[in-house]
């Protein structure tokens, strides 16, 4: 192969040392979910186009299609998946017969989406998701457990400060129909650009729309509510609208922020601005922000939906929250936070005399192996300066040299040279595998 | 999401239990690459069809088009991958400035290809792949090592018996220019068809093509040739031809069947009727079969390309080889050879007496997962024998109950319970996480 390589703008990929840090944010996210006994599933990466593109107003322009080449003419039938809340739904109503409910699943994959590329938004991008999802009914207490779940996860990485801010979508719901704004949908679309053209304009719109001067004020003093208690309660009682329906969604929300208080208090905020895009959300709705980062947009986010699949016969709700990985790891990588330690797994670099010990060295890597040690054996037996530099180059810690006196070991950080068994030598525990250097311990 | 599902053939997903089974594998594989010293790349999952399409006879019509549904019409520019060697030439070429050679990597990835759906064929599937690049000139030594590294991988797992079958280009290359058959290629593809058609029909085609009867039956006779030690070389030497490029080929295939011998005796086996159907190998080429399953073909294989990449100045050889996972775990489960011992990681439930104890149960549960224990809490305080039935239907083998006389466990296989204080209890080991069941262990 040969030829010009132009990069595809919206494809990242990693070099090897910042690989290594997105797949220990993988590893420790997928460890995370395991530990609170989410199962393992992984979708094909296509579905049917019809699928796909059922899910909301937006969601069409995004599809890739797929098709094969000698299959030229012929309509897409197939596309790649643009989430992975839509396969799962598919999953569940293909294999629900065979599944055990209410089932945990996570899932960390690839999704495309073609949209116009730009800082920390890909057209192939790395997602982790959770879901619990219930045949018939599911009880609230999960849109509680979940998010505790994914700070679990966040905490454990190098990430800086996170928040997660929840609403419930049954709180403006219910709010604009206890106002009397029965289209709660236009709304919602309208309220939901506040951050981007600021109150005025909202309150402009919404009137265009058909609501009253009072009515918008409302509605977007009600966008305007945030706590980290249950005492947003007040503050919306305090606007003197009422339903049904609102009632429901404080009840359900001050549940969700009295219960996480108690377990990680400061982690959840209630913000009644919150909406998601995604029309199928019918309760709990969360956004992972960076604190002091919110312009960058949300690293994660979901929220429930009590018919995320349904075969006619039975529903099946469910709650989820996804962590956006890629759009977190570049991002941190790409402001110098975070990098890999070395760009090889390689800890010990058995050096070579000559190449008649290529077998013996190769018996000796085996050794260090045996004990979980990464070890390579040195290309070629170069002089020990170049076989210094081969490791150097790469962040390898340590050579193994066989000398007149034995086997020895340098760090060649330090420079430091001993005799050592190869049989029971084994490096600091901190140099075994790779590692994550922050800002502050690099 | 609502409405009737249709499997999609060709594209299999598996049940979470299986998932699990698939996930060791991956897990093994990956853990033993990087004991070896290899980085991990992740590459996009498209590349501009031209790359894709450049690589031989047979790639065109493998290949799935990818093109934004709000572009149809215009023609698909790329293509998803088919294979993981074609995107990494291009990512060394992108990224070749960035990079130490020779240069270790794997990549563990899925691939696409437009063929018809068979058993153990599929059009998405996942691939482990590690192949050493260097820059201008390539050691001999790795055409040994990459077969050792492979078989340490497959041999830590649950996989029958299995060779890997070696070959040398140059051998049959040499071979035919020695006799006389200059067009090198259309001898290999049809001696390649030698298992499906047999050895009279290969003479037959031979003939057809232009070379002598005689020509053709030494062109079988090699093919018939195989050896677990450098014996092949005396069986080639009898067939009294001779040229430059054999006396190569037999002297390298040597040289890796000599070192096999010495690391792992039995694993090799010289067989000069290996092909690999790719136009880019120039050295050796290896086939991974599973002992008395050669029907099925192999699940694994690969070769050295002593031009995988070039950009006009440097030109990139490499050695590589790759397991075909998906091939291999949809295979071993299909037999009911493997299966996973449950379907979720949880090795504990938390039980629940009353919906009021959760915030305890989940503060019991998080004490547990501290241990690195997975755990997960009752959905609801239901009786007794259904959170019981709620553990057994999944596989989860303690629950955890509060009883009056402080915290008791119950293995649900044996029944019994007894007192324990979940500050310090754990699991036995091999209950922690699930693990893959044998035939002989289930």
């Amino acid at each position: 192969m040969s030829g010009k390589v132009t990069p595809l703008s919206g494809f990242p990929e990693f070099l090897p040392s910042d690989r290594i840090v997105e797949l220990e944010f993988l590893d420790t996210i997928r460890e995370t979910f395991e530990l609170h006994g989410f199962a393992s599933v992984e979708t094909r990466a296509v579905e049917p186009v019809e699928r796909l593109s059922n899910q909301g107003e937006d969601a069409d322009k995004e599809i890739y299609g797929v098709r094969r080449l000698a299959a030229e003419g012929e309509d897409a039938s197939l596309g790649l998946h643009f989430d992975l809340t839509v396969p799962f739904a598919r999953y569940v109503l293909e294999h629900g017969g065979k599944l055990a409910f209410p089932f945990r699943r996570y899932q960390i994959q690839k999704v495309w989406r073609g949209e116009r590329p730009q800082e920390g938004r890909y057209r192939e991008f790395t997602q982790a998701d959770i879901d619990i999802v219930d045949s018939g009914e599911l009880p609230n207490h999960y849109e509680v457990e979940l998010p505790l779940v994914i700070a679990d996860a966040l905490r454990k990485l190098p990430v800086p400060e996170f928040v997660i801010k929840v609403n419930n979508r049954k709180i403006p719901e219910g709010f604009y129909r206890g106002l009397g704004l029965d289209d709660v949908t236009t709304v919602l679309r309208i309220v939901d650009k506040i951050d981007k053209i600021g109150p005025e304009k909202v309150v402009e719109r919404l009137v265009e729309s058909g609501a009253t001067d009072k009515q918008a004020r409302l509605a977007v003093q009600l966008a305007d509510i945030s706590s980290t208690d249950t005492s947003f309660v007040e503050q919306v009682r305090a606007l003197g609208v009422e339903h049904p329906t609102l009632d429901e969604g404080l009840e359900q929300l001050s549940q969700v922020m009295a219960a996480a208080t108690e377990h990680a208090p400061g982690l959840l905020l209630a913000d009644l601005r919150i909406a998601r895009g995604l029309d199928y959300y019918t309760g709990a709705v969360y956004e992972i922000y960076l604190v002091g980062q919110e312009a960058f947009g949300s690293v994660g986010g979901g929220g429930r939906y009590d018919a995320l699949a349904s075969d006619g016969k039975t529903t099946y709700p469910g709650v989820g929250i996804s962590i956006g990985v890629s759009r977190l790891v570049h991002r941190l990588i790409s402001q110098g936070l975070l990098k890999g330690s070395r760009s090889t797994p390689t800890a010990v670099l058995v050096a070579l005399n000559a190449e008649e010990d290529r077998a013996e060295a190769m018996r000796t890597a085996a050794q260090l192996r045996g004990r979980g040690i990464p070890v390579e054996v040195a290309p070629a037996a170069a002089k020990f300066g170049k076989q210094i530099k081969f490791a150097d180059r790469r962040g390898i810690p340590f050579v193994l040299f066989s000398t007149e006196n034995g086997p020895e070991i340098k760090d060649i950080r330090s420079g430091e040279q001993v005799a050592v068994d190869p049989a029971t030598w084994a490096p600091p525990a901190v140099d075994v595998r790779p590692k994550i250097n922050t800002q502050e311990n690099s």
